[in-house]
């Protein structure tokens, strides 16, 4: 072979493969966010879903590595099973029955799989039921994460309708269904998916009526649509955990395939990115595991002997109550802040959130918080960033919505980063009238 | 919903794709290996690609963790890139360049991506590259995982013909890909797949004539196919690496789209769960960096922490010395075990590995080794696993080939795995005997 031939080894007559291709063209909305924080060291960054810091669990992981280490046989650092340790999974069993009311949930190790984080199950969830063309119904707005995903899988993710708080409307997305089925689409619904607790990014959980009222709809379709509750936040609680069970847990949807998806990587240490899927559809669960083992063949063993060792010794719990203070009262700052700088009065509302590390905020509908609008850009030169709202919608996208996250920026920069970020809304809102008018 | 009209959540309606369809019909050989290593206690597993307890690096993965504690900001605890830890990359840049030859290799940590183990890499690469129905095209015989990674794919292995040392033939090759033209498939050949070094389950390495006269070939398709050089056991030789470079540093393939996978699980710690991909194709890259993203963006950056850190201070390198002392000695042992027991004089033959955890033993032609066969269940009675070298193959697969690890086991119960081993050989002879006569 003549390299004089060939100018790049980025041959252009190389064939990708359909989902190769979406990837190739796709856009990524996160690469973009961190190109730009990266393109700006003095950033500070209101839009990054990470954790702080300050109360990752550096002693406590110290701790039961060393203690591990101690038990001389290294098994620690061996390769694990595929579905993941068997100690781990009986803690998830166990995390789950831990909630108020869902002390009697019938599920035990066998029924809880670990993942790469929650990520990679939400992936293969969406793999083993649809093929490119396919649907998911997404709440309105949804995790910008998942929809990407969806994306580059091909799939076409369909909003279920909400009302002004977000609750999924009823009888809305019935007739959506209908309609569905009208149109011969009825069987490419695949999929749905919900955020129960402490949504990304609106920060909403989803009560027991109207996760009753979905099972009453569901129960109508011809077909099962199985159903991913995605629970990645549902520890973050501040004071109390939200009080609705989990779908696993409900009696309507008892013999519902039914995916509980939860993690240890956001309530704890991101950095050992081990999540978790629980579920009673057995058959379903296996059909997990196969694609996971060609995926990767399990999850880093040693994370997860961490992590059993440090739940096991009640240190989990204990963590995480130090944590719920800690992000409580970034939120009150955060929340304190936007106040103090007269966002209110700009006639912008947020419902005060109850856990989590995100505040969803609506500023006036003339007011256009895409990216390369007046206050992204007025938010860029004041060198702040946050997540612009749109990117979080399915179908036709609000463009007065904005997603800040208090967890990973210092406590004690937040004053100052929402001072940027209202001056921006001051210049903004000049612009916008002058842009739009 | 009433549970009285649902007797489980395996509810036999659900529509799964394509994948999930493949995975719910697909059988693992692993899976089965496994179940058949837990129902017997007793049992000595020449079978598992395990490596050794005992010589996994305990001591300095805890020295790394107390040390990663000991700079006080946790980052090692929280979310790494999804390209990965860029010191990390640079760890595996140096790697690559510090084999004899390949000092000049012009590769940064820009082309060096982090993965879940080369597992994660290879699933990635066929996802991108493949649509079900396209071709891979694999050695005789290949790495049964991957040949089952490829089936719930939906994509065709189709194996290159070998010599009796499993050097591939390169005008038969060329002859396959002419027939593949010929018969309209030619745009579905995908990749190709080498295990450069060691490989599983030969322990054949490919020496750099091959490696320039499959250039050679490749050179005159219409496009290319890119190639995946997978290096996984290339850190485990015994004595001195395999003189070979790696396609990355071949003139002949300077400018044509290669994937170099390596691991930092099989030569140092399996339970981490960190590989990684390097290659010049940086478009490629980017779409597989894309589709990381979306499967579990970013493998856990804790690990990546530990591994660089240890790689930094060069413990990376002695500690490879004193396992492949172990394993070499490991593999002498049963060598000589082997030999003791008769295995040459029953016609058994085998080359004499330079690295890697396997052995890789032709028995007599008419000796039959697949899974239930006399010899088989013969070996299961006397509580011995192996891997039946028929896994090993795309095509028509010979039925007398085995594959025995020396990873896992202890090194004192070896003789005795081997003596059961032979005794069943022994067995099955006569048996096979009555059998075929």
């Amino acid at each position: 072979m003549q390299s004089s031939n060939f100018s790049t080894p980025d041959r252009p007559e190389i064939l990708y493969s359909r989902l190769g291709r979406n990837a190739r063209e796709g856009d990524s909305v996160i690469t973009r966010l961190m190109a730009e924080a990266l393109s700006r060291p003095r950033m500070l960054s209101l839009a990054a879903g990470f954790t702080d810091n300050r109360v990752l669990p550096g002693d406590l992981v110290e701790e039961a590595v060393h203690a591990l280490a101690g038990t001389g046989g290294n098994a620690h650092l061996q390769y694990g099973m595929n579905v993941g340790r068997p100690g781990l999974r009986r803690c998830v069993a166990q995390l789950l029955k831990g909630y108020p009311g869902e002390e009697a949930l019938d599920l035990d190790e066998e029924q809880c799989l670990v993942t790469n984080g929650s990520q990679q199950a939400l992936y293969i969830l969406v793999q083993m039921f649809c093929d490119p063309g396919d649907i998911v119904l997404v709440e309105s707005p949804s995790y910008f994460v998942f929809l990407e995903l969806l994306k580059g899988l091909g799939v076409r993710a369909v909003p279920m309708p909400a009302d002004g708080e977000g609750r999924i409307d009823l009888p809305g997305l019935e007739e959506l269904l209908a309609r569905l089925r009208q149109s011969g689409e009825g069987d490419r619904v695949r999929l749905m998916y919900l955020m129960g607790a402490f949504a990304n990014p609106s920060t909403r959980c989803i009560g027991e009526e109207e996760k009753t009222g979905l099972a009453r709809i569901l129960e109508g379709m011809e077909r099962p649509i199985p159903v991913i509750e995605d629970m990645a936040y549902r520890e973050l609680y501040f004071d109390r955990p939200f009080p609705a069970r989990s779908l696993l847990s409900l009696e309507a949807w008892r013999d519902y395939p039914v995916f509980y998806l939860g993690t240890f990587t956001k309530p704890f240490a991101t950095g050992l990115k081990t999540g978790f899927i629980a579920s009673r559809a057995s058959e379903s669960l296996r059909v997990f595991a196969r694609i996971k083992g060609h995926q990767d063949f399990g999850s880093a063993h040693f994370n997860q002997a961490i992590l059993q060792h440090i739940f096991e010794r009640g240190a989990y719990e204990s963590h995480l109550w130090e944590i719920r203070k800690h992000y409580l009262e970034k939120c009150r700052v955060l929340e304190t802040a936007l106040r103090e700088n007269g966002l209110p009065e700009a006639g912008w509302t947020w419902q005060s959130p109850q856990g989590g590390l995100l505040l969803w905020a609506r500023a006036r509908e003339n007011m256009d918080t895409r990216m390369g609008s007046p206050f992204h850009r007025a938010c860029l030169e004041q060198d702040i960033l946050y997540v612009p709202g749109d990117l979080c919608f399915a179908g036709k996208a609000p463009s007065h919505f904005v997603r800040l996250s208090f967890g990973a920026l210092d406590r004690d920069l937040i004053p100052e980063a929402v001072r940027r970020f209202c001056e921006a809304a001051r210049v903004a809102a000049v612009c916008g009238a002058d842009f739009t008018g």
